[in-house]
């Protein structure tokens, strides 16, 4: 049996560490654990068992995600809860600690027989990050019943679809919708910032005002696979080419609205590229995010109308296809004057900030009123190995959280205010 | 028994278009033979027994050659000849032609009893364009002494060694430094363009000047991967930006120089991309071409200081390392003067032009007087399934060849002058 879970510093960052020890990669420095894969699924054991562990009623739905309930005297319920898939060669917080602060905070709860009205569930969801299909929080989308079943034919880089992905790990495709057993009221995300206005600033606790909204693109370019050495450049259609172009206009655009937005290229391919043929075929990706949809749409014509300039000038075919748009979303307004009034109770200083990184808060926050609170990320490391996060920071989250929780369970709250 | 082979445009053409169908992918569109694979081995039969039939002496040497040989009264050698691997998906002209007119052409003399006084030799080179392994040239290099023993731990992109290669198609790797059976005098390379110039100019016959030196370079760029949506621009050490800005260096560069280089990124890589991460680390190629081999190392430290700027700009380490570095070679003046009269006498209008490939006349032209005569190529496509010479071309160029090797073995000729 495991040690009873304490809320203290060491104990949250004692199981994170355990949690980051389970990767698709042992020899490499970081965690990768993608949806449905082997490392996963061990994963979704231990939490699991952690749950039990801690006393919570656990069970694991029809997508993946482990939940862990403390039932009060009501069916109405408050959720919490991060994400357990990682990005490749990820960190050990990101999500992971949503997860294990929610089963101390349930835990503690439980042990000092704190008076529930509404109950309280922490849920570990199945993904999040894209990392491994063309698809983002699928895990929270499930929960809210808004996932589409022609999801289930996208595939991985190896082409292995999202429904085989499924079986693998005994779960069946066609009951990909779980049922809402409960009476779900609001959702409070606790999450590491993965920037670095709070370590700058010297703020123990962030809460969210807006969560950006985002969208995704795969973008196609086809010139034409010709001779290195005697192809001329004016007849050649280099995809190549035409793709840094783009890359560099997506920078520009980056650099240039960087108060309301941020643009990435994460990934770009060379087809059947060799050192010595002129590129014909290539693919890239961009990553698009702003506060405010009606910007994020402006500066996605204006790439539209940049790519298809480069295109021109190239002699290449540029197809750009959206697969990802998640709108802007803002955090209820009551649970950040909540969160806020239980940290200055803790004495913990507050920063109100916007989170340009997509979260499980985004999808259930269009379904239900829904709060998240960030604690600092060291340097702001995110999405690597070296993400880090102190554990009297960990401990501080984990506090504040228990706190918003016990008061949203026992509280009478609305959008419109105070509690 | 095959039919006596003739040297009229049906005939060259017709063993063409066999030799291309032996590929590794016989569902695909062109032709790939890499070196010591089936198919390779497939075409080194197929070349052995047309030269048997063509009534030439045929023996296959130690790193896979063909040689057919027609005896004059001296062993002093004119060789002809080309390669007969393959790009990958490349087309069925690139270097076989230059093996086919060959047979043909000794064909034609032996049938034609013309007196020899030196002999002609017919060679097909087993490997030249470096599709397999990350050597070129393996054929003619191996035939003038000039290989390395450590090229035999070489892989291949399997993971399998030159060495091991070799075993499989019967050869014996401790071998592989062919005897010099005769005295090799000159060389007379017989190819396809690859270029469009003979067309576009209307030239039949195209006659080499200077085969451009060529290096190749591979560029590791190392920056931070870090989180697409929270980490700042400023904050940012983009792999990928800075490379696309080292490509759109390149690109300039090629295009500012064209009248002398030409320079091209065949292969980029994004090392453990994700859609939403910011690119840690990049790898790409640079094969940079000129004439002149002073203005090729000012062009190289013009585009190492560019990829130094733009390293320091976005705050990334690069490293250029050169793999490749061919220096380029003129091709004797008197087998230059010698092809024009040839063409002259036979009506055939001729072009002086450089070639931008690589050849195995740059290999044996160090050793020995070497030439390069060409036959248009359609719209200059190469390395391509679309690769496409007429059969009037073709059989031009046979004609040409034919009376250059027939003067080569008759005529006293040197590197100074006449004959």
């Amino acid at each position: 049996m495991r040690v009873p879970i304490l809320g203290t510093a060491a104990g949250i960052e004692r199981y994170l560490l355990e949690l980051g020890t389970i990767t698709e990669f042992p020899d490499r420095a970081g965690v990768t654990r993608r949806l449905y894969t082997e490392a996963w699924q061990k994963a979704q054991i231990m939490i699991y068992e952690l749950m039990c562990a801690a006393g919570l009623e656990a069970w694991m739905d029809e997508v993946g995600n482990v939940h862990g309930r403390l039932q009060g005297s009501s069916d109405q319920t408050i959720l919490t809860g991060s994400h357990f898939d990682t990005v490749v060669d990820g960190g050990a917080y990101d999500g992971a600690y949503g997860i294990i602060a929610g089963i101390v905070a349930l835990s503690e709860l439980k042990a000092r027989q704190v008076p529930l009205h509404r109950s309280l569930e922490v849920v570990a969801f199945s993904e999040e990050e894209g990392s491994r299909f063309p698809l983002t929080c699928w895990g929270s989308r499930a929960l809210v019943g808004k996932i589409d079943t022609e999801a289930m034919l996208l595939c991985d880089s190896q082409g292995i679809s999202l429904n085989d992905a499924m079986r693998s790990v005994g779960l069946n495709p066609s009951r990909a919708h779980p049922r809402r057993s409960y009476d779900y009221q609001g959702f409070v995300e606790l999450h590491v910032e993965q920037g670095s206005q709070l370590e700058e600033r010297r703020k123990p606790i962030g809460i969210v005002g807006t969560i950006f909204g985002q969208e995704r693109w795969i973008v196609r370019v086809r010139g034409e696979s010709a001779h290195a050495g005697t192809t001329r450049m004016a007849r050649r259609h280099d995809a190549l080419v035409a793709a840094s172009e783009m890359v560099m206009a997506v920078y520009r655009l980056s650099q240039n609205n960087e108060a309301h937005a941020i643009a990435t290229v994460g990934l770009l391919q060379v087809h059947h590229g060799t050192a010595n043929c002129v590129p014909g075929h290539v693919t890239f990706t961009v990553d698009l995010r702003s506060a405010h949809d009606e910007i994020r749409r402006n500066l996605a014509l204006q790439l539209r109308q940049d790519f298809k300039e480069s295109g021109i000038r190239h002699g290449v075919e540029v197809v750009a296809e959206k697969h990802t748009d998640t709108a802007a979303v803002s955090m209820s307004s009551h649970l950040q004057h909540l969160t806020r009034d239980v940290a200055e109770n803790l004495e913990l200083d507050t920063l109100f900030l916007d989170s340009r990184a997509g979260h499980d808060a985004q999808i259930l926050g269009r379904e239900m009123p829904a709060g998240m609170i960030f604690v600092p990320s060291h340097q702001g490391i995110s999405h690597h190995a070296r993400e880090f996060t102190s554990a009297r920071d960990l401990a501080n989250g984990e506090r504040v959280l228990r706190n918003v929780l016990e008061r949203a369970a026992n509280n009478r709250y609305s959008e419109d205010g105070g509690g």
